[in-house]
This record gives structure tokens, C-alpha cells and sequence, in this order.
């Protein structure tokens, strides 16, 4: 799998490739990560990518031309590019989302500046478009490598141990309920009893009307699947 | 404004201080932040932070005493900390969430890793808990930036164009509509003609029905507020 990220600031991206899940999955040769920079590919003579919006409103738009040819060029590299673009208005990126990409092999994040992108560049190039969440965010860096991070742990061989991928929230569309180390008590706080007991099949459970609970009260209008 | 970060990888969170909206608060003297570890804090004798879950379970979880000393000693030394943990599951980070949240004085994200964080030092220390979206993530560092990316845009100052906030998605409740700047027309792709005419209050009646659209088409189960 190769992420490719087509972003001004590199550098908001690249650290979290030296400590990380990212990392481990790097130095398993699981994954690798390559950067573009629209910069690269502008036209413009004073090396601008940006542009005022059309029709009037505040701020700074990327202008189509760069993005094109950066994207172009993407794609005729990477005959497997898949294109998507994190944007603050899109369909919501979710766990199965994360489980479907980690079988692509090329996924390509286009950073939005500014405020966000020509419409045509998505129009043109997306494959698939997605917001991280209802809240507005400076730039689609972070959102990048949120959605790396998810994916990434999907890659078969990634995480160490693959139960600990069975047991998670949104694994099956409930949260996860409360865990606990030792000591059974701590300042007077306690473990939930039953989970000392032993009987796993009481504990497994418990714990599964614990997730009901934790997700009716968090999500109470989640729809069941 | 002061984020401090409870987190063993502070190099995760700290690089994207040095160039992104959070340098810009940091050099405009409206933000500053901090870092905690809680392996600095922890009375084991090889420095661990984590142990095995309680009632069986995959993987190991972060234990109460390091979090709770450490979270001790940040209260102590900040009256006004307001304690945010990132959780997988949560109530979902919304922008009226980051709003609020640009008001306060010192805002403490506490960042689990490993399969999560003993629950009693959620129960003692939470002021409140977030999910950023509906995915696993390998730690809280991410949504930590997330969310301190979303707030620091609404601390007073920050941005320079106070107006580039108001039109942004969630600002109303809608998706934002599509922009463009020049060319209107590139690669045989034209902008949307009426943005071309000038008219703004039919330009801006036409985005609001965009809007509508495009919310619709993103978010079919969105209730009206």
C-alpha cells in the first residue's frame, strides 16, 4: 500500500510518519508514502496556487491549473491512484470506510488551503470525497493522516494483534464498553466487580450491555444495522 | 488560551505547532501549550504506564495511578483546566463544541494509547469526553490536533478574516457550497455562469439552495435545528 499526499505543508504531515502506526507499518514494509506539492506544478510566475473566489466571498481558493497537472502526473505514475479529497463538506468517513481502503494500493489525500478547492479539481479528480467530522479544521493535513492512521491499521499484518481489531468500537456498530486494569482498587475507585470473577462468558456479557448503554446514551440516534 | 497535552508522543503533537494555525496563535501570544507525560509520573519500577486489561480482553490499557498523579499535578497547577479526553467511544466533537471550548483558559486533552485508558481515570478526571468520528484510531494525539486545530480558529484573533468564518460548513448547519475561482472556464470546465454575473444577492440565494442540496445529498439523516 502507498499513501500519496498532494499538500503545500509537508511537514504537518511527515512527522507522524516517525512514530507511529504509520512508522511500524513503514518498517514492516507494509506501507510506503511519497508527498507532491501543487507548488511544484503552478504555472503562475510568482508561484501562486491560490486565487479569490468567484462571485464574491472571503478568503483564498486553490486554483485549478496546478492541481491538475500535479494530479495528472499522479495518475500517470500510479495506474491505481485513488483519489480523495477531505473536505468539510462530504459524506462522513467511518470504520468501514477505513476497512474497504486498507485493500487499495495507492490512496492519494489532496490537502485542501485556504478556503478549500475550485470545485473543479473534485469534480474532476475525486474518487471519493470525505468529512472526518461536523467541524471545521484549517487544512486537510490532519484529516489526511486521521484517515491514514484508521486505514493503516486495517493493512493485514499492521497491528500486532489482530483481536484487539475485533474489539473495538464501531466493529460492530456499538462503542466499546469500559475496561479496567489491576488494582481492583485505586483511590477508593474500583473495578467493575464481575470482571474479577473469571466466568468470561458473564464478563463477555456484561460487557456487551455495557456497549447498548454507552451507545444508546452517546449515539441515541444511531440507527441499527 | 493554554493547550496542555497528556500524551507519552509528545513528537506526534508538537511538529504541527511549527507551522499551521497553531504557530500563528502561538506567535500572535494567543495560544501557548505544554506538554505532560505520564511516564514521568509513574511509581513502577520499569517505568510502565500500561498494564493487562482486567477480565480478559486483547491488549494492553493505560493504568490509573501515572494519569491519575500526573492529572493531579496539572490541576493543581492550573485552576482553570478543563479536562477533555479523546475517545473512541463518545459524544461526536461538533463545531458549536469547538466554540465553546475556544472560550476557556486552559483547555487538557488527555491522549490514550495502547487499547485505551483505564476507565477510572475517565470517571475521576473528565471534564468532558469527544469521539472526533466514527473510527478507530491508534491514540488520541490525532484527535487531540483535530479538535485543537477546530477550537484555536475560534479563539479571538487567530484568523485574520473573522468574515471566512461565518460561511464556512456547520457555521448554519449546511454543507458549504461549491466555489470557484478564475479561469471560468479551464479544461473546457466552467464555473457555475451565475457566480460570473455579479448579482450577489441572487449569487448568494443560489448558494443557499446549493447548500441545501448538498447537505441533503451528505447528510440524508441530518435533523433540522
Amino acid at each position: 500500500m502507498k499513501f500519496t499526499y498532494v499538500t503545500l505543508f509537508s511537514n504537518l504531515i511527515e512527522p507522524y510518519f516517525y512514530d507511529s502506526i504509520l512508522k511500524r507499518a513503514i518498517d514492516s514494509n507494509l506501507l510506503e508514502y511519497e508527498f507532491y506539492n501543487p507548488r511544484d506544478f503552478t504555472k503562475n510566475k510568482h508561484n501562486k496556487v491560490d486565487k479569490q473566489m468567484v462571485g464574491g466571498g472571503a478568503g483564498m481558493l486553490m486554483t485549478p491549473q496546478p492541481l491538475f497537472d500535479c494530479l495528472d502526473e499522479i495518475k500517470r505514475k500510479n495506474e491505481d491512484a485513488y483519489i480523495i479529497f477531505p473536505l468539510a463538506s462530504a459524506k462522513p468517513f467511518k470504520q468501514n470506510d477505513a476497512k474497504r481502503l486498507a485493500k487499495k494500493k495507492n490512496v492519494v489525500f489532496v490537502s485542501g488551503r485556504y478556503e478549500g478547492i475550485d470545485e473543479r479539481v473534485i469534480e474532476k479528480y475525486a474518487n471519493e470525497v470525505f468529512s472526518i467530522g461536523e467541524f471545521v479544521l484549517t487544512g486537510g493535513e490532519l484529516p489526511s493522516l486521521v484517515m491514514s492512521d484508521a486505514i493503516s491499521r486495517n493493512i493485514d499484518g499492521v497491528l500486532g494483534n489482530a483481536q484487539s481489531l475485533e474489539v473495538e468500537s464501531y466493529e460492530n456498530n456499538l462503542l466499546e464498553a469500559p475496561s479496567f486494569t489491576k488494582p481492583e482498587i485505586f483511590q477508593n475507585l474500583s473495578v467493575v466487580k464481575e470482571f474479577l470473577k473469571g466466568n468470561h462468558s458473564k464478563i463477555s456479557d456484561l460487557k456487551f450491555q455495557m456497549s447498548i448503554c454507552k451507545t444508546k446514551y452517546y449515539r441515541p440516534n444511531k440507527e441499527k444495522r
